[in-house]
């Protein structure tokens, strides 16, 4: 088959590579049904995160199982599934309390931009659509599950969003976005996306976002402090990994407020002292969306969310690098491929 | 009368002040039955913490109210109160949110190591002991209610110390020992203290402690993972504030645990990434003591809880300088000052 390789900043390549077998009696090798770029792989495309040699990229994946080990009991070849960007055996104590992207036998998902993929920890890791092959259409929301929804959702119950809280979104990334989808489904009244492009702030709005702020950093917290009474908000969603977009959440948080982290953070520190007097509770890290995923296919398949609509590219794979330029260039949000 | 002023590090003197007086209808002046010396106080004694001039110190106190101002109405003259050492309406919306201590009038109180204080905003702030005065022997709880139990308090909720959990408490000064007492009171099931001192561990042991560990760093991180079986604590409270205690909190916490950090950080430096990868809740600042203090004076003349024995040294307030100098050599934990 073919896959996709990173061999250096904007170098993107659509080439050989070995067929995924199973090698553990635990994993499933899936035929892809869709995969896509992701935010995150972004930051080594532009050369701002160093790789080590040639790598094969993607995170996001659902599909058809093709194949499983002898371990496997809970999925079957012929399903559909979605899996998270974290491998989980969903039975360690972290995956018990909930963290199922700290669980003992977490693996970072890799080379998902291809037409198969091997997942380690099946049982744990995939979950089954309901109700057999869900139609296509369903598709790009079921893979925005994978990842990008997972996250959103996991952005806003970090935050603690609650029914008739006031909320910021800071980023506009298909991750920023789907934060917001995800605040107004857990009943939030007042959503302010920070946002700056005219078709990311139509579809925040879309998704329940009642206030686009524009500006950033200390402008941008003036902003949303005007806009909540010099209050700050109640829950406030960091969904880009800087230390401007890190700090002008922090700032726009009411005392006593939360803040969630859920990018990885690239040369982020923050400073104790400050931290302290600004009285957020601070939660974040790699979205445990194993945790999410029945409810959020559950949702999909009801029809009570459309997350796929982030996706405003559709690609065949083997123009996988032209998804990259794309979103790098901003003209997409994301870039979803068809093998 | 006479008061405590720092005039530089180790410089400590009881002299000549001004008594102080009503200068808001706000106001309330009080007439202390006891104060005391900080942990905190030891920054700028050390010279670890610039002072600007003379500084009169103190923020601890509990007395009788000497005179109100036009405008109080919920405190009068005889009454033995309890303040918290940030000051607080206790009505703005900070305030109502359980963030008194980000109350839009705070002040940090000081000038409490003094026989006479003036408290702003005395409605909001002070607490009058039900049932009129209580006993001398509860006098020195009651003082610890004013910050140091009151902190040791928000450190185990907002490490969301819950019945059954397992705690870590790095820090064995008198709030590190309180959120020891804390946690016990919420429920914890076992609770570690990190301490190298004996008659610190001796009263982290009365107060509820279980285990003690007296390693630090990474060491110390290592041995609170074999006592909790590899998985980490579900609550940590970080009660020193600087770098290495933090660091040993953050990642002595399982992953979706929570960390609390309630003393002034000095020179502290989180790196995002570090801390997205381990998945933790932060939440800290300066305790809303007042929040809890209606509840912490019940449990103190109910007799359900003890937390002046952090006081193991006793002084004329006009030896204040002695008291400095023995929490300073360690040779007390904390030292009450009557005046």
């Amino acid at each position: 088959m073919k896959g996709t390789v990173l061999y250096g900043p904007g170098d993107i390549r659509f080439e050989d590579r070995e067929t995924p077998t199973i090698t553990k009696p635990t994993d499933a090798v899936l035929r892809l049904a869709a995969t896509c770029v992701c935010g995150s792989d972004l930051w080594p495309y532009r050369g701002l995160q160093p790789i080590t040699g040639p790598t094969a990229m993607g995170h996001e994946y659902c599909g058809f199982v093709e194949e499983v080990g002898s371990a496997v009991k809970s999925v079957k070849p012929g399903q559909f599934v979605v899996g998270s960007f974290a491998t989980s055996d969903n039975t360690c104590v972290h995956c018990r309390y909930g963290y199922q992207s700290s669980c003992v036998q977490r693996e970072f998902m890799l080379r998902a931009q291809a037409p198969f993929l091997r997942v380690p920890s099946a049982d744990g890791t995939l979950v089954a659509t309901p109700g057999g092959t869900p139609s296509d259409d369903l598709v790009p929301s079921l893979l925005a599950a994978s990842d990008v929804l997972g996250t959103g959702w996991f952005a806003a119950d970090a935050a603690n969003v609650k029914p008739g809280g006031t909320v910021v979104v800071v980023g506009d990334g298909a991750v920023g976005l789907l934060g917001v989808l995800s605040a107004k489904q857990m009943g939030a009244e007042r959503i302010i996306a920070v946002s700056r492009h005219d078709a990311r702030q139509k579809l925040a709005r879309e998704f329940g976002a009642t206030d686009i702020v524009t500006e950033r950093g200390d402008e941008g917290v003036a902003r949303i402090k005007e806009l909540t009474k010099g209050v700050g908000a109640d829950s406030v969603l960091e969904c880009v990994g800087t230390q401007q977009s890190m700090m002008q959440a922090i700032q726009s948080t009411r005392p006593g407020g939360s803040v969630s982290y859920v990018g990885v953070p690239h040369e982020v520190e923050l400073r104790g002292e400050q931290l302290f007097y600004t009285h957020v509770h601070l939660h974040g890290g790699p979205a445990p969306v194993r945790r999410y995923l029945p409810d959020l296919i559950d949702r999909i398949l009801k029809g009570t969310i459309n997350p796929g609509k982030v996706f405003d590219l559709t690609l065949p794979l083997d123009q996988v690098a032209e998804g990259y330029r794309a979103m790098d260039e901003r003209r997409a949000i994301k870039a979803l491929l068809r093998p």
